[in-house]
């Protein structure tokens, strides 16, 4: 499986993914779930992917791949609005699918891929979407300010909490690697390296990049103070009444 | 859905389960999770129930009728382990699934229901048991030393990050209901009351069983001091490096 989420803020956009990847039990192995397209002059767009890599993978070469042949046909550096790059990702991503429905039907699978692709174009709003394998998207808003693919449930609770869209980016990003931290402890099938981007709206280039590796110092420190945050919140707990 | 759990320490066992049932989105009702048989002398059990309702009731009443007619024939007065219990109810909930199961088949749904039967008999060690809707069960262990049914993953991470076997009983009530309440913001389909019962190992006897409901004053002094504490555990998590 694969945990990614993408936060839409008054500031700018915080984007976070792990990196585990498992084709079967014993293939377990480590794929950037994180996509940056950042070499347009007038545009930046980050996808994340949960799903089959072998359908994200093909994606990914097709989007390069007009991005290269560039003359007419649509590519992210030729698409008007942000959900047309959107429409434009669930058109591949259900082409690719489709390809390989029948034969992957015979073996009980599907090679479904869900994305969030999140970004700006020139001056009009950042937004963030989230691509189903069918191709149809929606987008995030003011009362639901985040996106969630993929193992989304054990890290909801703690975004549910401290998530509002005023928050600033660097808090809202810790809270996006608290969220991840706490999916990757309750189910192995989500594990580091996590990656954080960190967008500043209006920039069109994100402003900080990282890879955080089980043992990166900031990863370490922020794991044993949000546990002791955790055990003080417990210990403040109201007794009940026979106590 | 149904969020229940229950938690298996040194000094004893803690029980807690949601209210909110759904039969189809229009009939969102109340009903209870939790079965107590304390009405022996030398045994008790608690049930904890997720899944189809007219399969829960047919299965309660079952080992209710079970009780009464009590002449050589097997019910929870006469089970002599736990985990006789467990298979027990297993062998009735199967029993009952299976009755309804081509009608309701031909709707697209099943009378699926997991089962949670914790509890004592005399001298006998304490054990909680989970019972899958197939009849057969699992029991915890030290290293996982809780159960959960119906919609777990929410209320997850934090049983993973405070939940040790030798944790006192009132602790463990309280992660427990901060579990649920986690799951109730995040999830819809969970719902208060929150039903709550400790048994003290020996005792044979539930030492506490409370309904907490949603303006109950200790649910909301512990809801109000949870969140002041995620929030002070928030903002000493360490800063990035060029904040």
């Amino acid at each position: 499986m694969t945990y990614c989420l993408a936060i839409q803020l008054h500031d700018g956009i915080v984007f976070a993914s792990d990196s585990r990847t498992s084709a079967g039990v014993d293939h377990v192995t480590t794929y950037r779930k994180m996509h940056v397209f950042d070499r347009f002059e007038d545009r930046i767009f980050v996808l994340l992917s949960a799903g089959n890599l072998a359908t994200t993978q093909e994606v990914l070469s097709r989007i390069q791949r007009d991005l290269e042949t560039d003359r007419g046909a649509q590519s992210l550096g030729s698409v008007p609005h942000l959900s047309d790059a959107a429409r434009y990702v669930g058109e591949l991503s259900h082409a690719v699918q489709s390809r390989y429905a029948a034969a992957l039907e015979k073996v009980g699978q599907t090679g479904e891929v869900t994305f969030i692709v999140g970004g700006q174009i020139r001056d009009q709003p950042q937004d963030i979407h989230l691509v189903y394998p069918q191709g149809n998207f929606i987008s995030a808003s003011p009362d639901a300010p985040y996106l969630q693919i993929g193992e989304t449930k054990y890290g909801k609770p703690i975004l549910d909490r401290v998530i509002v869209p005023g928050l600033n980016l660097e808090d809202a990003a810790r809270c996006a690697l608290v969220s991840i931290d706490s999916t990757i402890r309750s189910n192995l099938s989500v594990g580091p390296p996590i990656e954080l981007a960190i967008y500043e709206k209006g920039e069109l280039a994100l402003s900080h990049h990282l890879t955080l590796k089980r043992n990166s110092p900031y990863y370490v420190s922020l794991q044993k103070h949000w546990n002791q945050g955790i055990r003080r919140a417990f210990e403040t707990l109201p007794r009940f009444d026979w106590e």
